[in-house]
C-alpha cells in the first residue's frame, strides 16, 4: 500500500470524513511532490492535491498517489470538493498549520456544510505510518548517507591545528552541497576540545589544536529524506581518560546494535546503552539514545526512556550515546539504525574506531 | 521607544490585556535574541521573556526590552505570570502558532483565569511596527547588503562559458557564509538564458553560454536581518533587443528612486515603473515591484496594484522591476529603498549599468 492507501484506511473509517494536511513535509511524505504552498485533501472517494499556478504544471507530471488540481482560490475548490463528495467531517492536521489558516479553513468547511475535526487523530495517524519506512524511503536515507559518508572521509585531511570548528561546518556543508545534497539535512555540529562536551553545541572561531576531540554531528538531505551521523576524532595523541571515554561510548553503541530487536521498546533500548555508560560516568550522557529520521531529521520513536513504543522492521532510529565532561571534553558515536525481522542494520560505512589525526 | 513599547503602548489599553508572542521571527525583533524555542508575554506590568535550560543563561546576558525567566514548564510559569500580573485577555499571534500550541496554550490560560483572543490584532500590530526600521536595524540591514555587494563583485569574474547556474548559486553561497553571513536570506535564484525569463527559476545544471543573460537573485542573512539585490549581467555580446530590454528596465528601476516619497501609496510607487515597461513591454512584467525587508526577506507593506500603504520614512523596500520574454531571456534589477523626509536611499552599492563579461 502507498502512504495515502495507509491513511485512508486508517482515518475514513465512514464516508463523510476527510483528512486536510496542510504542512509541507507530510504533503511531500504523502504525494512525493515538494512544494512551498499546497493542499492535500483526502476524502473517501478520492485523494486531490490542490496547487496553484506556479506547482500545477510540474504537480500533474510528478505528483503520486492523487489527483493533482489547479486552483486560483484554495478555498473555493476546498467547498466544490467538500459538497461533491459528501464529505461532512474533515480532520485537521493540527501542528502543521497555523491557527491562523486553520480558523480560516474552518469557516470555509462551515459554509460548505462540513465541520472542522480539531484534535490530534491526523497528526497521530501520519506520525506512526511514518515511523514505517517504505523500501524507497529507505534506498532515499541511504543516498543521502552517502552524501554524508563521502563527506567524512572529505574533511578528515582538512582537520589541521588552527582550523576553526567554524570552518570545518562550512567544508562539510560546501562538500555536501556540491555532492548533489539538495541541503544540509540540519545545522552541522561541530565542536573541539573544551566544546566538545556541549551536546548541542554550535560552530564557533574556537581553532583546533593538538589533542582535542572534535565530534562532527552532520547529515545531507536528499529528496526530502534526511541523514544523521556523528563521529568524534581526535588530532595528535589523546589521554588515557580520553581513551577510556570513547571505548565506553563505543561499546554502549555497538551493544545497542548487537541487542536491538523487534518487539523491544525504545525505554529498552535506551537502557542497552544507557547501563554501559552508567557504571564509570553516571549522569554524563545527559541526552536520549535515539531518534527517528525519515522527512524529518527528528521523528517518532525515540530510543529514550519516555517512550515505550516497540522497535519494528522499517523503522529508522539513530544510535547515539555520548559522554560529556564539562570543561574537558565529549565524545558521542551515531548511526541510523535500520530495524529489521531478526534486529538491525546500519545505514552508515564511516568507521567508528577512534581516528586519530 | 524600544519595539517591545511600542507593541505596549498600541495593544495593552487596559490592565487585563497581554500578548502572547511565539514566532521565533517576532521574539528576536522584540527582544534581539534568537533562541529556536521560548514565549515572550507582555502584561501591563512587565515583558518576560520564557526560555528552557538550554537558553536562559544566554538569554539573560543578551535579550533586550524584557525579563527574561527561565522555565522548566512553559504552562507553569504562564499560568504564574497571568495569576500574578492579574491578566485577563490575552491577545494570540495566529500566523506564528500552531493549531495544537495555541488550543494547549489557550487550555492553560482559560484554567488560569485568562481568556485568549483569537483574532488578528495582534499580528496586525507588529507588522505594522516592523515596517518601520529603527536606526540600528537600517545599519543591520547594511551589514547584510555589504556582504551581498562583496558576494556580486566576487562572483563577476568566476562567470565563464559553461559554467552551470547552480555552479554560481553555490560559489555566491559559500563566498557569502565564508565571509561572515550567518545564512542566505533565502534560496538564491540563478538564471541563465531562456531560464532567465522564469522570474522565480531555481537554479539548475543549465550551462551558461555567450551571449546569455544571467540573473542572479541573492541576499545574505546576518544577525536575523536580511539583504535582497538582483542584478541581471551578461556573458559576451548581447542582441540590440536585449539591450533595449535592459535599458527599459534600468529606466524603470531609476524612476522609482526618482519619484518614490512619503505619502506616496504603495499601489502608485508601482505604477511609477509599470507605466515606463507596459509602453513597449505590456504584460511582461508578471509580478508586483517591491516588498518589505527587514526581520523576514518578505515583510509588510509592497509595492503592488493592490497595497494602499503610504510610504513613511523608516520604510526598506525593494524596488525590482522586471521584462520576461518567454522562450528568450528576461531581466530584473532590484534595489532595497529606505524611504526618507524627502524621497529614498537605496541601501545597495553594486552597479546596475549593464556589465558584459
Amino acid at each position: 500500500m502507498n502512504p495515502v492507501e495507509v491513511l485512508k484506511k486508517s482515518i475514513i473509517t465512514d464516508e463523510g470524513k476527510a483528512a486536510l494536511v496542510h504542512s509541507g513535509v507530510n504533503r511531500r511524505y504523502l504525494t512525493q511532490f515538494p512544494s512551498s504552498d499546497g493542499l492535500f485533501l483526502l476524502t473517501a472517494k478520492a485523494a486531490y492535491l490542490l496547487l496553484d499556478f506556479r506547482y500545477a504544471e510540474a504537480g500533474a507530471n510528478k505528483a503520486k498517489n492523487c489527483k493533482v488540481v489547479e486552483v486560483s482560490s484554495f478555498g473555493e475548490t476546498l467547498t466544490e470538493i467538500v459538497k461533491q463528495d459528501g464529505v461532512r467531517e474533515v480532520y485537521f492536521e493540527m501542528d502543521g498549520i497555523s491557527l491562523a489558516l486553520a480558523k480560516r479553513f474552518e469557516g470555509i468547511l462551515e459554509k460548505a456544510g462540513a465541520k472542522a475535526m480539531l484534535d490530534k487523530t491526523l497528526d497521530t495517524a501520519i506520525s506512526k505510518q511514518r515511523m514505517i519506512k517504505t523500501s524507497e524511503e529507505i534506498a532515499g536515507i541511504e543516498a543521502a548517507q552517502k552524501i554524508t559518508d563521502a563527506a567524512f572521509a572529505h574533511i578528515l585531511p582538512y582537520i589541521k591545528e588552527g582550523v576553526t570548528e567554524r570552518e570545518v561546518a562550512l567544508e562539510i556543508e560546501f562538500f555536501m552541497k556540491k555532492n548533489g545534497a539538495d541541503d544540509l539535512a540540519f545545522d552541522s555540529i561541530v565542536v573541539a576540545g573544551e566544546n566538545s562536551s556541549l551536546p548541542h553545541g554550535v560552530p564557533s572561531d574556537n581553532k583546533i589544536k593538538p589533542g582535542d576531540f572534535i565530534t562532527m554531528d552532520t547529515g545531507a538531505m536528499l529528496n526530502g529524506l534526511h541523514s544523521d551521523m556523528t563521529r568524534t576524532v581526535a588530532l595528535g595523541k589523546v589521554s588515557d581518560e580520553q581513551k577510556k571515554v570513547y571505548e565506553t561510548v563505543l561499546a554502549a553503541h555497538m551493544a545497542v546494535i548487537d541487542g536491538v530487536k523487534p518487539g523491544m521498546p525504545g525505554s529498552e533500548v535506551d537502557k542497552i546503552a544507557r547501563d554501559i555508560i552508567d557504571k564509570d560516568y553516571e549522569g554524563r550522557f545527559g541526552h536520549g539514545l535515539g531518534h527517528g529520521v525519515g522527512y524529518e531529521i527528528h521523528e517518532e520513536p525515540r530510543f529514550s526512556k519516555l517512550d515505550p513504543t516497540p522497535c519494528e522492521p522499517g523503522m529508522v532510529i539513530t544510535d547515539e550515546p555520548g559522554i560529556y565532561l564539562p570543561g574537558k571534553f565529549g565524545v558521542r558515536i551515531e548511526d541510523m539504525l535500520l530495524i529489521t525481522e531478526t534486529g538491525c542494520r546500519s545505514l552508515i560505512h564511516s568507521p567508528k574506531e577512534l581516528i586519530l589525526l
